[in-house]
């Protein structure tokens, strides 16, 4: 089935209001294995939406219009579809009922303009308001379902829920189920990812193959229909194997998580703490693990050194090393992830130094970046990049590639970047 | 001018991604007087986005594309809307020469793919991107002005900024001059701001005033049109000065910058320096002064203190006070404060101890938090606050009061809340 979605309101032609409705509603069709392929929006104009409901009817099999449905001159979806249609909409018995029954519980009268809100379509389906006045409608003519929705989230969620999910259901042509399976990669880009699977990706129809760029990292997601849920798994399996024979070391979760809600489950799950000496980053790679619900039970803290003073006094880093080697090299990341390890008495410790610019630091170039993973008895091991972008951009990066060395070693108590 | 928004990409029609820059850029519209009539949402499918530019060259003069400029095989726009206009794209030698400086130093070669991102449409516009590889671009043809900007917010946002709006203002059938003068708030919800100036921004039509929430904070925009900037700001300046009067205890910044820019600005300007010490914030506040360039010269650093141990250990936070006050108390922000202030040699000190969620701790509620303000020679303060929101908005705003605070007192020596 091809749907589209129409959100109908000036004030999202102003900026004025975030269309939630058209998300939400694709995702629900998306899982019930409903096509949507369009989203406009258009403003309380008759000759407009008429313009734009023309064009649907003439693309789609089912067309879901949202707003339009209060009591004031400028809601007008109902009856601009009414006159496309060349259909007289008719009064509701149950409709009005409910409509008197709401002011009667204000012990108002009702407002004369309310009562436009009591006409349907003849031979259509009427889904009751829980939470307003307008009912949700629905009507088939040429082959095409319109479904009418009220705008305020609050009535068309529920509505959508209770009563139009289900007759949507109804209209489906066979039963399908859709089963999407994510995978998180760290380390790779994405047009890099692509060119790695690209045989893959564009000969796959079932489960299909899409990328996207998360914040940091790229995510990859196989959907896959089928008759039931089982048979949804057993066509992704060996995509999914293949994917990972070819680029799993840069894959840090199937569940849709971040690196550092991975790290932190790993680190409660072995039961083993961290502390963090940063520089570039500010206390980011701290922040990023506090994100994390119960990352209290294996957080123990960690410096922010900004100045060498700070790195030599506080975090205790020798002071030769900051003169002969500098804050802004593998020595000094090194000796910041014991000093801090042995300090905050932790299993591991990270460390971040570097230049997240905009200018060039110690003559390094801006992006060049230190990471030191201290763990006890074990060898302090230094990582280095050479990160691009904003000094944001480096300061994201760096502590993301902090957490991603820690999960690789918490995985297979080895790295291989 | 009459305009309409096109988003590509089939996340948006799965429901995966919210289409946000559609609100943001008929909002940025509205202020400069282009009344935008449609927005659009179509999948990357050469087929159907060509017909919904058809669809938009049909009704509109101005049509603004954002997505589908990658690197990938799936990214269409400006491939597709080439065939529409039968031109043939031409390479640009400085979008190659910012391909080229971007990927120089890593140590992969720039993906083939990659270059399709060099080629712009012959006779038009080229915007550069300051965040990514995929220049902006713009054409006319046949009266009709195309303007293809990239997907991702970090990427769009700016560009638009600092290219495109100035060059949406060249369009413009009369010279007029646009003046926008920004008023930065925090501390005051968007509802209650509104509320408290409901008469001025109702009266107002020249300048207008909107409103626009920002992650923490509002800002408030006063857009003037006058014959010359003169003229304008004149416009403007008895608007602002009322604002100010009755709100003005919240405005930190007329020049859009945030919250940590505004604090290190001030911090510079004094020659004073800051460390810090965080709990519930986990270095957010730290790593937010980290991001502003120059931070360097005035933030000495700070402590990330998750645990009681690290508290008293390294923080050197009394036991006392943990024991009989606890860590989430007045008593233990005010210790925090003086410690890290003494230990970093710094002029300020600011501490946040807290309740980020999802449960209670200490008996005390989700959202309680305290922040600590050292001085040297002056008494420390202790400032309590009952958040709402997720454990990263609790967070964040945690972060924010302690950075408004700091800049109440860097302005004034004294601060009001």
């Amino acid at each position: 089935m091809r749907a589209e979605i129409i959100t109908v309101g000036t004030e999202l032609l102003l900026g004025q209001t975030l269309d939630r409705h058209s998300a939400y509603l694709s995702q629900e069709c998306s899982s019930l294995g409903i096509d949507v392929y369009f989203h406009t929006s258009v403003g309380d104009d008759a000759r407009r939406l008429l313009e734009v409901i023309r064009i649907a009817s003439s693309r789609s099999d089912l067309v879901l219009l949202c707003g339009g449905l209060g009591p004031t001159m400028d809601d007008l979806t109902k009856e601009t579809l009414a006159r496309f249609l060349k259909v007289n909409l008719i009064q509701d018995s149950a409709s009005l009922a409910h409509l008197q029954k709401i002011f009667a519980g204000r012990s108002l009268p009702i407002p004369e303009n309310n009562y436009k809100q009591t006409y349907v379509f003849p031979g259509g389906t009427v889904f009751p308001n829980e939470n307003g006045t307008a009912p949700g409608l629905a009507i088939t003519s040429a082959g095409i379902t319109y479904v009418l929705m009220p705008g305020p989230p609050k009535e068309l969620v529920p509505m959508f829920e209770h009563h139009v999910r289900p007759f949507l259901i109804g209209l489906l042509p066979e039963k399908q189920v859709i089963v999407s399976h994510p995978l998180s990669f760290f380390g790779i880009g994405e047009s890099l990812l692509e060119k790695r699977l690209s045989d893959i990706i564009e000969q796959q129809t079932n489960p299909v193959i899409a990328t996207y760029a998360k914040e940091a990292g790229v995510t990859l997601r196989l959907t896959a229909k089928a008759r039931d849920d089982q048979a949804a798994h057993d066509l992704i399996a060996p995509v999914r194997a293949q994917i990972l024979d070819r680029v799993g070391e840069y894959c840090f979760s199937e569940e849709d998580s971040s690196l550092e809600e991975v790290v932190v489950s790993l680190l409660r799950q072995q039961k083993r703490s961290i502390a963090l000496a940063e520089s570039c980053t500010g206390g980011l790679a701290a922040h990023l693990l506090s994100t994390v619900p119960g990352s209290s039970h294996t957080l123990k803290g960690g410096f922010v050194s900004y100045t060498d003073e700070v790195k030599n006094e506080i975090v205790h880093v020798p002071k030769q090393v900051l003169i002969e080697e500098g804050a802004i090299s593998s020595a000094a990341a090194e000796a910041m992830a014991q000093q801090t390890r042995q300090q905050f008495q932790s299993d591991f410790a990270l460390s971040i130094t570097g230049v997240a610019g905009p200018d060039p630091a110690e003559g390094k170039p801006v992006g060049q970046v230190f990471v030191g993973l201290a763990e006890v008895h074990q060898p302090t091991r230094v990582y280095q990049y050479l990160l691009k972008g904003s000094r944001q951009r480096i300061q994201l990066l760096a502590a993301k590639h902090a957490l991603f060395i820690l999960q690789q070693r918490l995985k297979k108590g080895e790295t291989t970047t």
